[in-house]
Parts: structure tokens; sequence; C-alpha cells
């Protein structure tokens, strides 16, 4: 896939696909205009007029409660008209190919489609085929990418770690079929970090794992050994009972992250998660409300980082409109 | 339950989950406040920019139209961004539990909360569990209370019949399984009526419903007879064919409200109905449409007493910002 | 069905129901009005304050994406505030009667209702049954009409056509089932020109189709000689595999627009379809994506059209008011 359809021809971000492609100087700018939104969310009236009479439409061909619903509300706090398309449920049955969908979407004038696919690659394939005024923002494609998400992770560590290049990072769980691990080893890679570890077992990590720049360790104990931040993935259900894994509880036995398992993490360690969290799972309850937790704080940047997202696509990224 | 959990520490309205822990002054206020908004109803430009940048989340566990609707009609008349979250479609088929959504939309900077759960207490656990800035409208939970729905009632009263202390009513129907009822009985014990009548078959009354300071009779003329204003209930198509009724038919025959019944109340007794009515099983096609009812009125109060709640709950209840 | 239904006693448009009952006079200041909103859709802020503080409700008894969405955005960009209601999901479960619905929901102080059903009449129906200051947009009843479809593809051919008394048409395909095909045939023929020509197999053409004043051919080729606009209909999906149809193959054998065919037609033919196109069944590829085809148009220039009728039936058709 191509490296530079992220970007206009003065480099600047016109579609948000995926980390790679993109460089340090860019995700920090991301970093630095998500900064200036997050006081828009603690003001009274949560709304500038930045993207008044913008046209976006959310397109999520898998469901998503959490992503969908803070596109939407960046979205209204930004002032753009919203279309929430459910594609489930709509042209594409009548046996309309996704390329039509995408060309009648186009000619309603639609400036910015946030997409959600579970095909690797769609979101992609749906930038190489818009007019060029149109920018689009992957939501999730497959096992490829989430780079909104990992985006807010790295907003929400630079807000409690000041240096990235001094921190040693867990990702703990299915590496394997995370789009979320694979944007975040992209951005802590491109952002400096010097040591990113992924603990779980063989059967949920990809081949060839180490190739992404990281340590890859089925020992959870060692692989928690002195890190700043541990990023906990979510276990989606349809593994808990397949070929890839025993059972939930020898799950938890092995990976759960408990309060036990933290005290070998840096005494300031944060813990995140992208959510929905599978507690007794992937996680102990009492971890996940400690503390250490920033799990809810990914939530609420979520809407900074997106709206920061949104307005630089949109060429558009003064807060100071409001 | 706790009693003052709905109000601020001024004795202002916080939440709004039900009539009980409230008082005649309060209630009075949400009408008077309500009388304000009808105007808007009526203007050229149904808007007031009064929650402009707020953000509510209508949370509906149970399906609704009419509740779910003129809510959304209210919030967006008073400017406000909506989501409309159906959770039986969303995060908690991810194994995610209530308390987790939650938290998350209150990650998500939501202001004020509507909610309509299947559980008695649902409204009430939710807002035990907010940030202090957050408010929590009941939009309907179990049996329990629909306090938006009993005040849009007072407020059809009160446009037609001046002394709440002066009438007689009578409730027809389901009265063990209506939330409707509960809330109304309270906000008409508390206004100041002298006399409220439950009429029904023994198998749907509350077992001790003379302890809510009713009366009770399963005879509907003897009910009937010189009251002011009849209250019709919904007969849930669930009950029609289950060990509590014999069949629609007998249900009508005995508590359905004809014309000729209606002779009994007095001359200018009006009909109110929370909808939707089954014709013919509940209430008589010709009544419904007569000059008696004001079931139709109930619903477009319905949207300027939500005005009103939404309005107190944000402490912002000055309509003439428009 | 009454004919002046659709006027108010000064003669301007209210409800929009049908192509029928209108005049020349009327459909030409629909073209004109839509002329004046295509520009909205090319600034900036594609939003005109028209319509600020108006509810329209967007009913559909039937599933639709295009027709939905572009009312949706037609709406929008015209500030009002939207609700959208699908009826399968609300209240008629409840056994609540259409008429119930209607009163409820005009109780709400709805402005304007967009209505979808697959009965044919039902727009009329409701239209009958509103308070004078509600209007009724018909979006598709039955087999009977979908008059802002045909709205939106005169105004595409006035585009690239200047005089419709001058032009030879042709309409492809299952006018027996399309309220589409009736609409465009009204219109073309209010609109003066001098000869529609509906192409098909005997099974898919009404059984006097002439007294509509087409004239009627089995022979594809014959029938595109000459023509200056070739109108394609959509075959539904469930007619492939009926007693009407052979099979898919077949039909396209017989009547999918090829660019062989194509070139019986004048040289600058345009090529309409009013999607969900089925490829490889009612038409080619090649001739979809053409220089001939201006199927994107008509969904572009569906907006304004969409604009004018709605801000016209609300009697403020000054698009200047930006």
């Amino acid at each position: 896939m191509g490296k530079n359809i992220q970007l206009d021809s003065h480099g600047r971000l016109r579609h948000f696909l995926s980390i790679e492609g993109l460089n340090r100087t860019l995700l920090t700018e991301i970093l630095d205009t998500a900064e200036n939104f997050v006081s828009v969310g603690n003001r009274a009236a949560k709304k500038v007029p930045l993207l008044r009479g913008k046209t976006i439409a959310n397109l999520f061909f898998e469901p998503s409660t959490r992503t969908r619903t803070t596109f939407d509300l960046a979205e209204k706090r930004l002032s753009a008209d919203v279309l929430n398309i459910n594609i489930n449920t709509s042209a594409t049955t009548k046996g309309e190919t996704l390329l039509d969908t995408l060309q009648n979407l186009t000619a309603m004038q639609i400036d910015l489609f946030v997409v959600r696919h579970s095909a690797s690659g769609a979101a992609h394939f749906i930038a190489q085929h818009v007019p060029d005024s149109v920018s689009v923002i992957n939501a999730g494609d497959g096992r490829h990418a989430h780079p909104t998400q990992a985006m807010l992770d790295m907003f929400t560590i630079r807000k409690h770690k000041e240096d990235f290049t001094r921190l040693r990072f867990a990702i703990v769980g299915d590496v394997l079929h995370s789009r979320v691990a694979r944007s975040q080893i992209h951005a802590l890679n491109m952002l400096g970090c010097p040591e990113v570890r992924v603990i779980g077992p063989h059967t949920l990590s990809p081949s060839h794992v180490e190739d992404l720049g990281v340590h890859f360790t089925t020992n959870m104990e060692a692989g928690l050994d002195g890190v700043d931040v541990i990023i906990m993935l979510r276990l989606q259900n349809e593994r808990m009972s397949g070929a890839l894994l025993p059972s939930k509880g020898e799950y938890f036995h092995y990976y759960g992250l408990t309060e036990q398992r933290l005290k070998r993490a840096a005494a300031d360690a944060i813990v995140m998660h992208p959510g929905p969290m599978n507690r007794g799972v992937e996680i102990e309850s009492a971890v996940a409300d400690s503390g250490h937790s920033v799990i809810l704080q990914q939530v609420t940047n979520g809407i900074a980082v997106r709206m920061a997202v949104l307005s630089m696509a949109m060429q558009q990224s003064n807060p100071e409109g409001a």
C-alpha cells in the first residue's frame, strides 16, 4: 500500500489510515493539536464551529460502540453534520458493490469518511477511490491498523510520562489478531521508545513478531519487570473457546494482570486497555479500578485526539476558531 | 433508595428519578417551567439555545417510540447534542458490565443521561455512580416509576382543571405492572388530590394497593361515578393471553371505557391514556377520539415537560435565553 | 385521489405526493429553485438556516439508503431538526394503528413528514390526515409514485439538454413495478416531451402502458434508435428468479444496455439510472462508467432538488438567507 497517500503535496495529513507512512513530526503535531482540544471537552459549551457545514459519514461495516460514539461526539463538537451509516443494513444488501456505494456517497458531497471494516486494507481502498477533496480516517480495518486508538494511547502516555525515549513498554495479550497492537508498536517505534515487549502465548503471537522491533516473551512476570507502561489487549470472545486457547481460566492464570504481577512493573507504572474489558480474563478488577489504571482517561482523550485528526485532515487545525 | 439523591445541596433538582422524595413546591416548579416552554413549540423556530454544547445520551435498554422521540425532540429544541444509544445492540454484547459501559460514557463527558430500563431501580443505580456534574432522568424503570410521564399528565390536568385539591380521579387498568400508575398516584397525592380510585381486576392490582393512599374497586361503573379525571392504563399485550386475564374481549366487557360508562363520570370529565392505545381493549375508539379525550395533548405537553426537567436538572431553567 | 390536495389556496406547493395534479409552471419552479440550491452543496459550509427550528420526520416503512440519506442531508443542510423513524421497529409493533402513530407524531409538532411506504397511496392517506400546518413529501409509495426521484431526473436532463420539447426518451426495464417510471412519464409529458418510448419484455409492462402517452416496444435496438436520453430502471432482485423473467443472463441478453446498443442512440445521448445498479444485469459496467452516464450527477442533484421541494413546501424557498 502506498506510503504517501496519507499526505497532501505539502506533507500535511489528508487521510489517516495507518501509523506507517507517517513520521515523528506529524505524530507529535497530532498530539499537540489534541492538547488544544482537551479544553473544549471541559467547557460548559463543548462545541467549536470549525467543521460547521461539513458533512462527515461514519461508515461502520463492523459493529462498534466506543469508537463510533467517540467519533460521533468529536464530529458534533466540531459542529459537523454527521451521517451514521451501518452498512450491514443498507444498499449492499441490494447487490450494489462497495465501490458503487462509495461513489454514491461521494456524489452526496460527503467531506470525510470514517471507516471501520473487517477486511484489512479497506480504508486504504476507499482512500484510493475518493475525489481529491475528500478525506478518509481508518477506524479499524481487519487485523491491520487502528491508528486513532494508537494515537489516543500515545496522548495518554505523554500526559503521564514525559519522554518516550526513556520508557519501557509491555503489550500483553492477543497481538496476533490485534490491529490496536500493530498500530501501537509502530507509533512507539516512531516516537523513539527504546524497548517494547510483547507478552502472550505463542499461539497468539505473529510468527515473526520480532521483525516489528519488539521483544517477545511468553513469561508474564519476566516481561513486566521494570516496565513503565503496561498495555493490556482485549481477548476477543471468539478466541476463548477456540483451538488457540485452552480456557478463560487458564488464560487468566498465565496472562491476567493481577495486583501481584503489577508489582513487577515500575512503582509508578500506568495500566492501559482499549476496552471493552473482560474483567477476570485479561485483567483483575482491582487493577482495572486502581490508581495505576488510566483506562477511562484513554476514553476521554480519544475524543480530543479524534477532533485533532478530523480537523487536521480537513486542514483546519486551529481550535481558536471557537 | 435514597430520598435526597435527586436534589442538590440547595434543594434544586439534580436527578429526576421518581416522584417520591420530591415535594409539592418542586413539582409545581416543574409545571410552571414547562408552561414557559409550551410557547417554544408554537414558534416558527422551535429552538432555544439553553443547552447548546451540552451532550445528552438517551440510554434505552428497552424499546420505546413515544418517550424516546419526545425526549429526543425536547433535547434538540434545547440545542443539546444528542446521542441515542440502544444498549441491546451495543457494548454489553461484548461482555462489558453495565457499570463499565456507564463509566465509559461518563468518560466521554456526557452531561445528562436519560435512562429506560426493564429493571426497577436502574436509573437510581446509574445516578449513584455518575460524577457530581452529571444528571440522570428516569424514562421508565421496570414497574417502579416513570416520573416525566406522571408530570406531563399533571401538566395536562392542570391545563383543564384548576385546583388539584378539589378533583376526583380514577385510574383504570393494570396498576400491578404499571410504573406510570405508581408515579401518577405519588404525584396526585403530593399535589393534594383528595380522592384517587384504582379500578381493575384483583389479578392486576398490587396486593396492598390501598397503602398507596387510594381506594380500590373492581367495579368500573361505581369507580367512575362522578370523577373529574379518568386515567386509562395501557394493557400490555403479554397480559392478554396469560394467567391473569381470560381474554381481550372479557377485559373490554368489564373494564373497557365506553361512551356509556363515561356518562357515570362528571359531565366535563377528561380522559387520559399514556399510549400506545389498544382500541377496543381498554378504550372504545369513540371515547379516544371524543371531546373528553386529552390524549394527544398529553403527547404535546410531554415535550414541554421534558424540556423543563432537562433544563432544571442542568440548572438552566430560563427559556427566555432564546 | 384528490388532485388539489398538493396545492394550497394560493396554488403553491404544500404537499409533494405525485407529479399528477401539478402543472408545468410548478415543475419548472421546482427545477429553478433547485438550481439555486446547487451552489449550497459546493460551498465550504454546506448549510443555510432556512428551516432552522423546524422539525422534519423521515418516516420510512420500507428500507432505503440513497433516498433516505439524501433527504437527511437536504434537511440538515437546511438546518432543520431531523427525526429518522424506522417504523418496522417502533410503535406499530405494539399494535397501534398507522393513524394513531401519525396523530402522535403530529402532536409532537412535526412540521413535515417524508414518507416511504410499500403501499400505493400511503403518502396521500397521511397527507389527508395531518393538520393544516403540516406538509407531506412522498419518498416512494408502492408502485404508484416517487416524485422527487422524477424531479431530480428532470433536473439532470435539463442540465444536459436544453429543451424538453425537442427530445426523444427511452425508459428501459421493469415499468410494470416501477413507481420511478410512472413519475418520470408524467413529468416528461407535463414538460412537453414529444416522444417517450418504453422498452421491456411484455411480462414487465403495464397492460395498458400506451394509455400513459408512451410508445411501447419489446425490441431494445429499435427502441434506442436516435434517442437523446436513456433511462434505465433497476431490476428488482425478486423479479430475477420469478415467473416473469427466465434468468438474469437472458434479461441482459435482451435488455442490458451495452456499449454496442448505446451506439443506436444519439451520439450525445445521456444514460440515467435511479440506483442501486445491477451491473451486468440491466447495464454493462463500461456504459455505467462512461462519459454518457450521468448517474452520479443524479445523486448529487437529488440533494438540491429535495432541498427545493422541502423549502417550497414550507414556503421558504429563498436560499439567499444563508
